[in-house]
């Protein structure tokens, strides 16, 4: 067996996740074929599925980089920079998560694992809401679980519009949004 | 030619529009077999698509007597009653306006057939939310497509999150909705 450097592992990683990224985009999940996605990638499948066991493991690797990312902006550009990160979001890798909609209502088991997909990262999501709170930056007379749940409500709602190629006014967006959860004076 | 009457007609066209609708949310729109809505509507291929010519005809179809129902609660009930509506709207039925999203996205014929399944009810929505505007029971200081395309987005991430089966408190929900498009006090 040779020995495989970390870096050559971090650098293959990446190469396979921005491929099956790009393939998932184009052809959507389930268009995306193992052909496809050798393709795109630029490996064979053995080369591929030695890293991620199957096309399920790659979406989620995906979605964690995606929660990742977006709980870095939260943390550095707050809920106004979530929003606008989102609205430029591809389209057609939104489309992704819109599409395994279905699959994850009727199996349990998957949609534990996509919620499960970076622990830490969900739990910082909550905490950064948690810290707006705390410091004022957001309501307190309502709970925190209600606050959590409004912003998703909206990220997803504009996520399926923006999916959708419908056009939004994010600063318009954004001025109702602060409206909701800014504190109320007093 | 035997002479049918349009109270036959009538009742033909909701007993298929009835089964097509349990048909869809217990199998999906793909799911949703030719042979599966025979049975469930009670009625042969024939007789269906004597009344609908497809599908696809079948699905707008629904998604015109939602858009009518919704809007009628919108009328009687206001925003609350319309969100109210979607969270005790079936999670199955819902999940199939997302099953549909990746098509609509990229069949630009399709969603515009979609957007235009009821122009008169889409119409009337508008409306409504400018009659609330104009009675002061929804902020003016901020145009009403804004305004709209909110109420949209809250709508959409509602039903999403509901076709998921996740838990909402609908009420506290309200209360964030209602902050962000009350009118502003002087």
């Amino acid at each position: 067996v040779p020995k495989v450097s970390e870096e050559h592992v971090q650098a293959r990683r990446a190469q396979i996740l921005e491929g099956a990224r790009r393939a998932f985009a184009r052809d959507g999940y389930e268009g995306a074929t193992v052909a496809k996605l050798e393709h795109e990638i630029g490996l064979s499948r053995g080369a591929i599925f030695n890293y991620y066991p199957d096309k399920w493991s790659l979406f989620l690797a995906l979605a964690a980089e995606d929660q990742f990312e977006f709980m870095r902006v939260l943390e550095d550009e707050g809920i106004d920079g979530l929003l606008r990160r989102l609205a430029e979001e591809s389209p057609d890798w939104l489309a992704v998560y819109f599409e395994l909609a279905r699959r994850l209502r009727t199996n349990p088991e998957l949609m534990q694992e996509l919620q499960n997909r970076s622990p830490e990262a969900s739990r910082r999501g909550d905490e950064l809401l948690a810290a707006l709170q705390t410091r004022g930056e957001v309501r307190s007379d309502i709970e925190l679980e209600t606050v959590i749940a409004f912003v998703n409500i909206v990220a997803n709602g504009l996520a399926l519009a923006i999916s959708l190629g419908l056009e939004m006014d994010v600063d318009a967006l954004l001025k109702l949004v602060h409206a909701g959860i800014d504190p109320v004076p007093k």
